[in-house]
């Protein structure tokens, strides 16, 4: 058993060794003056089974063509498996058709990571469960849920509802509440004409509660910042974030600055830049889970 | 038949257009947020065949997703088939374990290409032309040489004599030579003792003759400019560069700058940004080229 990383999460990485007991793979990951992925490989991994962590965050592509390029140069030199551990599945919103001639490029990524050699893959969360049918080899499925649930019950909150952002997230809500023996409520957006605002109406009882609004991906941060301002105008007494995902772009930080959220609860399953970092921001970490299912 | 263009070289998409006579097919090809890319292909390309112009020059990886999720998507739409044409082919040097546990990108790449959907490939000066073995798919490959040759021809350069940079060009060399009924030199750089400085010499004469050396890429210009200085103290009165692929990374356009070449004739197959147009850069259109073979 050998663990290597690219570029996306060497700290990630370095706690998962630490919960195994055992060292990092030895791996340059750089990049030739063209900017083309160069990889060197330390130590012989033939016939071992291998493990490389690198979730496929910002930016995208990048960290794509590096756990791609990874993975060959494990299978050329005959690792006997080649276990790829994608926290955060990149393009993962791409699912579906959604438009007429969309591509569906979460399905392309998982044949793309097929091709390169890989034999099984572990990753957590996925923005939908399909994406493990896009896959032909074993898909390991890990969720956080856990971890944030035991954050907020060890917070000792009261009178908490657990709130879904969206429609499509109310399964999520439900197993958050569920663990923490509490109700849920749903926002509901509605746009009663095209150009006209969008209107917040809440699903369930939030009156004077702790609201914690759960998602699986916080992106530009709107639909969460949005929303928690809605509740608090609807009656909540105060409003938390979580998600497994901070994918954190554009806008993000900004917005969440702003917010009026008390904390933003999020995994370490994408690494959060410096300038990212928030004295609002709680990051948990994933690895013990992840370790567990090595 | 449409074709379409990603990001790469919109440029040559268009001139390839004009020399077929029909427009060029609409798709935006732009990011989300996140950076993830995110196409849209405006027009229906059911039951038509298919031409993408993008050559996977740096940045190589965010070039290729965008030729791959293009190609997914041109796939999803039902085109009868999809011929990628990749002027320029990144990751051509990694083609093969020159290390132990290298990876073996270029044949990766024709990989996905394939996998994606590609039924075609046409494309132009594979650093090794072992690569178009590494498809299973038919491959186009187009030479610039006629092009370059035709330039120097119209220059009526006297005493002439064709220069390989190193002697893993020689054929490139003699082809040249051949086209231009003038003779050839190698370049043949040795190193006496380790961390000692190479010495250049040179096989064949090129006293007081106007050499130009041919390369398929220039990508720093270490070996172009080095060799340069070196055919001018060995006897030559003056020198002249040529290649298809105008990488141009790192410190390449400062050394062409500095160098005592008179000139550095280049193709279209990369886009050159602002910044990398010198004065004493030429650049030839290998549109028509591309165009006859589609
Ligand atoms: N990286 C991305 N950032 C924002 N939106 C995306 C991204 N990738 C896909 N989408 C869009 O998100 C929508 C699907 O999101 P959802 O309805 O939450 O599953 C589709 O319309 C996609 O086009
Ligand atoms: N993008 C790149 N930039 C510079 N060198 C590269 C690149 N890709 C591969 N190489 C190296 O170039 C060598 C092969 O070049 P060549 O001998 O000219 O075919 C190998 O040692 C590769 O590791």
């Amino acid at each position: 058993l050998k663990v290597f990383t690219c570029n996306a999460n060497p700290d990630l990485a370095k706690e998962i060794v630490q919960h195994l007991g055992i060292d990092l793979g030895v791996s340059h990951v750089t990049r030739f003056s063209d900017g083309e992925v160069r990889i060197k490989l330390e130590e012989s991994v033939r016939g071992c089974d291998i493990f490389v962590i690198q979730p496929t965050s910002a930016p995208a592509n990048e960290h794509l063509m590096e756990l791609l390029i990874m993975v060959d140069a494990l299978k050329r030199a005959s690792a006997s498996s080649i276990n790829v551990v994608i926290p955060y599945y990149g393009y993962a919103r791409q699912d579906r058709k959604a438009r007429a001639r969309d591509p569906i490029t979460a399905k392309l990524v998982a044949n793309l990571v097929e091709t390169a050699g890989a034999t099984r893959v572990v990753t957590m969360d996925l923005h939908a469960g399909q994406i493990q049918g896009f896959f032909d080899i074993p898909v390991d499925h890990l969720y956080a849920e856990p971890i944030l649930a035991e954050y907020f019950r060890d917070k000792n909150l009261k009178d908490v509802v657990v709130v879904s952002p969206d429609m499509g997230g109310v399964t999520r809500a439900r197993g958050m509440a569920e663990r923490l023996g509490a109700p849920i409520a749903i926002i509901d957006k509605r746009r009663p004409e095209p150009n006209v605002a969008e209107v917040m109406n809440v699903i369930g009882n939030i009156d004077g509660k702790t609201a914690i609004m759960i998602d699986d991906i916080i992106d530009t941060a709107g639909t969460i910042t949005h929303g928690a301002k809605a509740l608090l105008e609807l009656g909540a007494r105060e409003v938390y974030a979580c998600c497994t995902h901070p994918v954190f772009s554009g806008p993000a930080i900004q917005r969440l600055n702003d917010s009026i959220l008390k904390e933003v609860v999020v995994t370490n399953t994408i690494a959060l830049t410096e300038e990212k970092m928030n004295p609002k921001i709680v990051t948990l970490s994933v690895a013990k889970l992840i370790a567990d299912a090595i």
